[in-house]
This record gives C-alpha cells, structure tokens and sequence, in this order.
C-alpha cells in the first residue's frame, strides 16, 4: 500500500476545511477493500477531527467556542511566537485519525465529515495517509 | 476479520456509557490473539474515551467540566440546531480509539474503561469495532 | 512483532515528557520498514500528545491553559481522590496514538515531538507500543 499525501491550502488564520471528498477519492484509488484509514496531519498548530459538515455554522461555532478555551493572547504564555492558542487547540482535537471502511467506503456516519482544522494559516499543510 | 456493530442505547441527554465488558466480549468472540482493537462511533454529537471505570464520580465531574468548556446556551451560536454544545465536546473527546491486546486481552491499564459519551441523548448509538 | 513496553518516570505533579527518540529508537530495533506505530497510555491520569519539542514553553504554555480549562480544586467535583482535574485532561489529550512510518521513520513533521503528559505524578508510567 502506498503512503499518501494529501495538500491542503488553508486561507484563513483559523479555519476547518472539509477534506471528506479527498480522502473518499484517495481511498478508492488505491483499490483497498477492507481497513483502517489512518489520517495524520505533520503540524503543530493545526489538526484533524471528525464532525458535522452539512451545517456550516457547526465549524464556525467550534472555533468560537475554542477560542474562548485557548485565547489567543494571555500574559502567562511564554512561547515566543504568539500562536500558544494554535498549539493547545491542536492538541485538543489530536493529529491522528482512524477510520474503518469497507467494500472501499469509509464507515462514516450520515453527517460525518473529515476536517482539517487550522489554527494558524494560511498555509500549506500537509496530511498523510495510510491504508492497513 | 468481520466488522462488528456494537449498538449503545442512552438515557439521558449526557451520559457517559461503559462499554468495555462488550467490547472485550467481542474480541474474544473473533478468536484473534495479538492486534489493535479499533472502535469508531458513527455520529457528530457522541463520542469515545478511555477513563477510569471503577468510580462514577470520574465521569459525572468530566460531565461537569465538559459543561463548563461548551455551555449548552450561548448568545454567540449560531447552529440551528440548539445542540452546538454537544458537537463541540464530541470533538474534545474524539470519535476514534486504537487499543492493543495481546493473548485475545485488551491492554487496558488497571483502571480503564472505554465510553460511549453521549452528548445529545437520549439515541440508539452505533460503534463500529474492527481487528487489526 | 513484538509487543514493546516503554518505562516513564514522571518528576512533578504535570510535566510533558518528550519520549519521541525513544519510540524512534524502539521502532528501529524491530527492522520494521513501514507501517502504524501505535502508541498506548494505561493510565486513567496520564495521557499522550503530539506537539512542538523544540520551545519548551509551547508545553508550559499547554500545561497552563489546561490548568485553567479544569482546575486542581472546584466544590463542585465529587470524586473522593481529589485529582479530578488530572482525569479531564487525559481525555481531552487522550490515550492513544497512530503515527505512519515509512522507510523505519516516525513521519513526524520537521516540529513535532511524542510527549507523555503526567497530570498526577511524580509517578512511573507504562506505554504499550505496538507495529501493525
């Protein structure tokens, strides 16, 4: 099974991107009938989850409410760069996702989507993929 | 290896649901030794996580943080739904979970558990269970 | 392949531990060529992440942010042992992890380390690690 990569342009500074179609594509490209889809993002301000993508307003309302965990500027952050807010959302929704699938599709749910969520763009960002 | 179904019926609105005795069932039931145990719930307001099993009390405080990180009512909102609360913290928890076993065992640590945490109950929810 | 067992002894109360060489180390000594490193942490107070290595302030500034989001003390937390924080950021970090690998590489991105978080040390932890 080849190792995947999948290029994601971000245009915003925060921002979920809905690569659901990407990943569906890739999947059925390699011809793989049965597995795990594990998906991993290479960054540390930006990540991957799994939520509502047929409301918009579902991603939007996320943001808002990780900002209000994660603020973006605080007087006890020490890291220099500014973007502690990007790191700590990234951990809070994980670099790494499984997802089973069969006769070549994944098992998502009916208003399942994969997202990509930036948290410090725009950028390039990159996610990898591997079939087992 | 076959795809299993494990389906969770909840009671109230959020509730953080045992499964492990299940799950470990299952696994017994495939007959296979050594691998990961991967668990994938199909829904947006519902999600998985591994904690302590032996005292309530753990769950119902991670209730109770939960609730304070993504209130149910928040003026900024703006999915229709009502429901943005349990979308946020289904992403906090995460849909996805990859446990090792060897000898037909989860490798579960002496006080773990897995959960079904239902956000936006009460529903008959799904997870999907495949061997690797 | 073997089921491998890496020791962390934690020094404080919270403190990020950077185990990244030592998976990469064990993952090279089982020849394997390319794959899923799995990583699992067996405890219910302790968790697993993937973010920035190089500034030692991006984990302080987590450590931080996650002190705020669940607090040591809170009259409204009713289990007995008093770490009910510890409990809530293990599985908003969670416990398990899937890195690919190819070529006998962790495909990290060029910032980012596996870390150990210990929310109620100083204790010794156990993550199993196993290649699929």
């Amino acid at each position: 099974m080849p190792v995947l990569m999948i290029k994601v342009r971000s245009r915003e500074r925060e921002q979920f991107i809905d690569i659901t179609a990407e990943v569906a594509r890739r999947l059925r490209e390699t011809g793989a009938r049965e597995g795990i889809c594990h998906l991993y993002v290479q960054h540390t301000t930006a990540a991957l989850t799994i939520n509502e993508s047929a409301d918009p307003d579902v991603a939007r309302d996320m943001l808002h409410v990780l900002r209000r965990l994660a603020p973006r500027h605080d007087a006890d952050y020490r890291h220099g760069e500014g973007n502690t807010d990007a790191h700590v959302k990234s951990s809070l929704m994980g670099t790494s996702l499984s997802i089973p699938f069969t006769d070549g599709e994944l098992l998502l749910g009916r208003w399942q989507g994969i997202f990509l969520c930036e948290f410090d763009g725009p950028r390039e960002r990159q996610v990898v993929m591997m079939i087992r």
